[in-house]
């Protein structure tokens, strides 16, 4: 990642320092080894995964206005967005110039074609988040392309990097991503509601008036008057703490969590499914256990 | 363009309504047309290079918390940057697929290659402008990637779509680019000391502390006394506006205008020099007189 500009390297020092789970690259790995052995292109794949991941993360800070990011002060805070937004730019283009330079086509389709989602999904949501009347239908919209389209690239991109000439494979395991992601995402959305006791602030979402699965359910499933009410607080600019309480303990009390629990739980099934189609392996086996970990995660 | 996300739909005939001249595109067509007749390659490289340029002013306007840009309000001013970040990023990517999915992959080798360099260019600037120290040649850098990576492009792309076969062609005008783009940045660089009387708003870029052609000038052949003097205004954070004039004066008076113009020819020079390396010809002449446009516009 050296280049000519040190306050770059810098930047990916820092960024190198605090680096997060890395869920993302595992999946390339462990999806490679379902098709083979793992080879320099899945090195690769795993590379562009997670500058990918990096930069969309980078420019998340800029995006959100978070002062704050794994503990450490985000980019943002420290360098402003002016230089955030060009370290985005620059892992972004970064990572599609590793594959290009290495001829490997298909893994540049496929990452850049999670770049164009990633953005449409976030912009979708932002959409939505003006009028509050989304429906389950659009949620999976949003979050299968902010969330899972990454993760479906993550394992496309693994497999195909051991069984090329297997473009089956590579469906199946593109859709075993999006599944996984669809599910990683429905878990990030429940720890909104304090469904965990994990100290992370909750109500987030609901004061950046996103609608997530818990809620559009809780909502659907109240009266009218309910429903007005509630509404009323998340369209609120300001919305107070003790008004943010009251729509977690409405989501609560109707049983949104035990029903976005419910569909995290069945993606996680499907995803398993698709995972059984393949024979008895140690790969497949940790695979298994890292969609448990993102799952049931605590934080 | 169209999408299936409104908002971007918006976005797009919003940055359709407001486009600029249009300059980069109208250099892939004579490009193309001095190496032999456009093909719909040469529409694909233009399309490319507009949009990778229209993203890099997108995330400009984040950037540079600049709230107006041709006359319209930024789409900042407008949607906020998070939204702004995430459009620059679709259209980022959005350009890439487009010579993707036409497998056209010496052109997607060159446009990322440029998204790269102006990240690096940008940084390298907002480093420099911490120390005050530069010299001609980290200037030189600075442009070469800033402005000329994205003309280099134009060129290269625009003739290598009706002579692929010929990569000594291709380099030259490449080279003849990235003069032409140093050139222009030149040109850029000198209205920020009223160079010309067109009502724009002088000094900047002087307030930004970014260095300049005529500034680096006026501080080398300036007494020790002068330049510690000039420099700190510079160095200060809230540089006032009658300051900023005194900077402006200083530079005027020591020949830095009449330098940097005499750099801005020489350069102009020598891409007329690859210019007249090829037959005379409509193209050709239009070419010429393009560039005396971009050196000698007036905004």
């Amino acid at each position: 990642m050296q280049s000519k500009v040190p306050l770059l390297d810098k930047i990916t020092q820092y960024i190198v320092r605090r680096k997060g789970k890395q869920v993302r690259p595992m999946f390339v790995f462990l999806c490679a080894k379902l098709g083979g052995e793992v080879t320099e292109s899945t090195f690769r794949a795993a590379t562009l995964v997670e500058l990918l991941h990096t930069a969309t993360l980078v420019h998340d800070d800029v995006v959100d206005e978070s002062y704050e990011r794994r503990g450490f002060f985000s980019l943002n805070a420290l360098w402003k967005n002016k230089i955030a937004v060009l370290a985005g730019d620059y892992l972004l283009s970064r990572g599609l110039l590793l594959a290009l330079n290495n001829k490997e086509f298909d893994l540049l389709a496929i990452g850049s074609e999670s770049v164009q989602e990633m953005a449409e999904g976030e912009l979708l949501q932002i959409e939505k988040a003006r009028r509050l009347d989304i429906q389950e239908d659009v949620y999976y919209d949003i979050i299968s392309k902010k969330t899972a389209s990454l993760l479906a690239s993550a394992c496309s991109a693994g497999i195909a990097s051991t069984t090329k000439t297997d473009p089956t494979l590579v469906a199946k395991m593109k859709e075993f991503g999006t599944k996984i992601g669809i599910a990683f995402q429905i878990r990030d959305d429940l720890f909104d509601f304090g469904d965990e006791d994990v100290g992370k602030p909750l109500g987030i979402d609901i004061k950046e008036k996103k609608m997530t699965l818990p809620l559009i359910y809780a909502l659907n499933n109240a009266t009218k008057k309910e429903k007005r009410y509630i509404i009323n607080i998340v369209k609120n600019h300001n919305t107070k703490p003790e008004k943010v309480r009251e729509v977690i303990q409405f989501v609560r009390q109707s049983g949104g969590i035990e029903y976005a629990k419910e569909a995290m739980y069945r993606y996680r099934e499907e995803a398993f499914e698709i995972l059984h189609s393949f024979p008895e392996s140690p790969s497949r086996y940790s695979l298994e256990q890292l969609v448990v970990f993102v799952t049931e995660r605590k934080k």
